[in-house]
């Protein structure tokens, strides 16, 4: 019976332990998840600003059209290791779209993302140059969002 | 009275014109909050990531701090024309802690805001070297987080 006791006390333990584990890990998820909403947040801010003057809704400011570009441009471009952590799935955790297609085809995400990358990249320069470029740039843009929400976002909860 | 019908009609259209203007600006005010309160929330993220290896709470990795602290410089980094829109503080605005400081002081909130810039570029290379590296750069960051906040964030709504 000692040696049962012992044996459910360790077993407990281990329980508590994996349990914690468990909890820091969820947590990390959900954090993980918020901050990737909140870097899509920085990213639509930008290109609202940006679609707005392409649509014409409010007036073409270079500087303003640049400062937009850089931040939209520096948000697509985040290190996504960090924030697309594996177990942080639409069906597996709560508040996220993110299809489980994002990891079980990890080079199909990734190449979407460099797509967003580049266009972002190029709109850094367009921005700045006129409103015909800025348009341009805008509309690859908008293909590089919507192929990989597309592709990697599921349905609304 | 057909005159004054008309200029009434006139006044009616200008004040409704004026309506919507202010609409808009006021719109563009919450979004560029919002935005800036997404962004705080990507730089509390990987402050938080960084944070918890610092102290021991999650084992060093190189390449996970790394990730974080580009991240973490990125948005520190982000043009800050666009995000903090005068007429954005609070007293003026619903849902944000901005001191009117930030505006009457620009060149002290700069300042602080260039603290905040270089502290994290230290930390991008730091976070790949070593924990000891990590912790200290990790003191810089606090530091400057801790005194940008004192200096242009104001009390809780």
């Amino acid at each position: 019976m000692r040696l049962f006791g012992l044996a459910l006390t360790t077993l407990a333990a281990t329980a508590v332990a994996f349990t914690a584990l468990a909890d820091g890990h969820s947590k990390a998820l959900e954090s993980a998840i918020q901050a990737r909403k909140a870097n899509m947040g920085v990213i639509s801010y930008h290109t609202g600003l940006l679609g707005a003057m392409a649509k014409g809704d409010t007036p073409y400011d270079a500087a303003i059209a640049t400062a937009a570009a850089e931040n939209l441009a520096s948000a697509a471009s985040m290190n996504r290791m960090v924030l697309w952590l594996e177990g942080s799935a639409q069906g597996t955790m709560e508040g996220t779209r993110a299809k489980p297609e994002i990891w079980s085809d990890a080079a199909g995400f990734e190449e979407d993302a460099m797509a967003l990358e580049t266009a972002t990249a190029a709109m850094v320069t367009a921005a700045g140059t006129d409103l015909d470029a800025l348009r341009i740039a805008m509309a690859a843009v908008g293909t590089a969002c919507g192929d990989c929400h597309k592709a990697n976002r599921g349905p609304r909860n």
